[in-house]
C-alpha cells in the first residue's frame, strides 16, 4: 500500500508502538512535543543534527533496513566524536506519495535496531510529502560529563595523532554499516586526557585540516603508517569519506599506556598512531591532497 | 555566486558568526555537537522537530526571509502547545548546488530574526545537497516546568474549548509571518489548569478530533461561534491548516476570571470558546467535515 493510500496518521498508529522507549520519557511521540527527563547539573546536554538524502548519501535500491541504520547512527557517530552519551532522538522523514508503506516500516526497523543498540529512546518525529528524493534527517539528543567532554578545539603542539580501525573503501558497502566507535570514545575519556577528537566523515583529507585548524596548530602525517582497509589505497584512505572512525589527539607522554590498554579492551580493532600536531609556523606540507590546500585556502 | 562555487565550509563562515547564541551555550555549531547548560532539575526536558518543503509549505518565489521565519516557528508553535520555553535550535537545509548563496543568507536572515524573537540559540546544523526541491528541518530544545506542561491527553468531560486569535484564510499570507502563542500559552499555565492543549496547524477539523482521542471524550462545537479571519468562511476555518492558534481545554469554572483576565492580558487577540468536550458514548455529531469522520474511522 502506498503512503497516500494509508495516510499519516494510520501510518503514525503502525510506527508509533514499535519505537524504543527508555524509562526517561515521560511523553513520546504523537503528542506536539516530547517530555523526558532532563539530564543531571553535572553535565551537558549534546544535541546533533543530521541528515541522509537520496541520491547521495545512499541509492534507491539500497536496503531500507541499512539506509534506517545509516540515517541514526551519523549523528551518534558525532556523539561519539564528543565522547557523549547519546538518549534520544527525533527523526523527519520526507517522502513521495507514491512511496510504499512496507518501504517506510523496514527504513523505521533500521531506525529502531539502530537505536537500541545504543540505548536511544525515538521520541518523536516529522513525516512530509516531496516531489523529490526521500530525506532522512535525525535530531540526536544526550549528555557529556562536564569534565569528560572532548571538541575539536583542543589539540596541542606535539599531540600524537591516533586513528581507530581503517581508512578507504567505506563506499563498499561499510558506509551503510558501521558502528559508531561510542563505547571506545567513552573509555578513551574515562582513562585518558584526550585533547582534541572528531569522527572521520569527510575523509581524513578535509577532516583532520578541521581539527587542525580549530586547535590553531598544523599537522604532520605519516603517510605510510595510515591503517588501510582491505583493497584501499592511501589515496582512498585520505580522499574518501564515511570511515566513521575516530581521529584524537593525545600528549605522547600517555602513548604507550594507551597502546597497551588498547589492545586489552579491543583486541579486534586497531588503534594506529598517524602523525603529530606542529606548531602553525611550521613549513605545511601538502601531503594530504584537496583537505590541505582546502585548509590552507583559508588559513 | 551559487552555493556550488561558495562550498560548504566557506558559507558556514558566513553564516555561523551571525547565529543567534545565548549564555548557555558552551560549545555552538562548528564543532560535531553542541554543547549547552541542561535545565534544572524541576524541569522536563522538551524536543521537538519539524520540516517545511518547497512547493508543500512554501512557493519556490517566496521571499526567503518569510521562509525561514516559517521553518522556525512551525516548531516554536508546538513549544506553545506544550507551554514550554524553547531554548535551542539545529538547522538543516537540504538544497540544490545550484541555489544562490544569497538566498540562503536570507533564509538565516528569517530563522535568525525567529529565534531572536524567543531568545532561541541556534547551535548547530547539518548542510546536504539535492537534486529535489528545497527542505528545511527545525529541531528545538527546551524545558517546562513539572508542573505547568500540557499535552493534548488531559481534556475532562464538560470542559469548555477555546480557540486563541481567528480561523481560516492563512493561507493568503499568515501563514509565512505567524507569531507562535508562546507568552499567551505561559500566561495561560501560569494562571489556570490548562487540562489539554494544542496548536492548529492542520485546521480544526483534523486537529480538534486528535485532542478528543488523546483525551478519550467527543466534542461539541458551536460553529456560530467560530472566530473567523476577515473574509473566511466557516469552511475555511474547520478545513483549512496553518492557523498556528492554540486550541484548549478547561474546567468552566475558569470562564470568568480566563475571559476577564485574558482581556486585559492581551487585548488586542480574540480568545473564543468554541464549545465543549462531552463523553465519549454520546452521539457524535459530523458537524467537521473531514476531521470528525477521521475520528470515527479509527475510534
Amino acid at each position: 500500500m502506498k503512503l497516500k493510500a494509508l495516510g499519516e496518521d494510520r501510518l503514525l498508529d503502525q510506527l508509533l508502538p514499535r519505537l524504543p522507549l527508555g524509562k526517561s520519557v515521560s511523553l513520546g511521540a504523537g503528542d506536539d512535543c516530547a517530555l523526558v527527563n532532563a539530564p543531571a547539573d553535572r553535565n551537558f546536554l549534546v544535541l546533533k543534527t543530521d541528515c541522509i538524502v537520496e541520491g547521495v548519501h545512499f541509492l534507491p535500491r539500497a536496503n531500507p533496513l541499512d539506509i534506517g541504520w545509516k540515517a541514526m547512527m551519523r549523528p551518534l557517530s558525532d556523539f561519539a566524536a564528543a565522547s557523549a552519551v547519546p538518549q534520544f532522538a527525533l527523526i523527519t522523514l520526507i517522502a513521495s506519495k507514491e512511496t510504499e508503506a512496507e518501504w517506510v516500516k523496514r527504513l523505521y526497523g533500521g531506525l529502531n535496531r539502530a537505536a537500541k543498540r545504543f540505548k536511544v529512546s525515538i521520541v518523536g518525529g516529522e513525516t512530509s510529502s516531496t516531489r523529490g528524493p526521500v530525506v532522512i534527517s535525525v535530531s540526536v539528543i544526550g549528555f557529556v560529563e562536564k569534565k569528560r567532554w572532548v571538541s575539536r578545539r583542543g589539540g596541542k603542539v606535539g599531540d600524537d595523532l591516533f586513528v581507530t580501525g581503517r581508512l578507504g573503501g567505506a563506499i563498499k558497502g561499510k558506509h551503510l554499516q558501521f558502528v559508531p566507535r561510542i563505547a571506545e570514545s567513552r573509555w578513551l575519556t574515562k582513562n585518558f586526557s584526550i585533547h582534541a577528537m572528531m569522527d572521520l566523515s569527510d575523509g581524513l583529507g578535509v577532516d583532520l585540516p578541521r581539527l587542525a585548524r580549530a586547535s590553531k596548530v598544523s599537522f604532520k602525517i605519516e603517510v605510510e603508517n595510515l591503517p588501510l582497509n582491505r583493497g584501499a589505497k592511501i589515496d582512498n584512505a585520505v580522499s574518501e569519506g564515511e570511515d566513521y572512525e575516530l581521529l584524537f589527539a593525545v600528549s605522547p607522554r600517555q602513548r604507550d599506556r594507551l597502546l597497551q590498554g588498547w589492545r586489552k579492551k579491543f583486541p579486534k580493532l586497531p588503534l594506529t598512531r598517524i602523525g603529530s600536531l606542529n606548531p602553525q609556523s611550521a613549513i605545511r606540507n601538502p601531503q594530504l591532497k584537496g583537505g590541505y590546500l582546502h585548509f590552507q585556502q583559508r588559513g
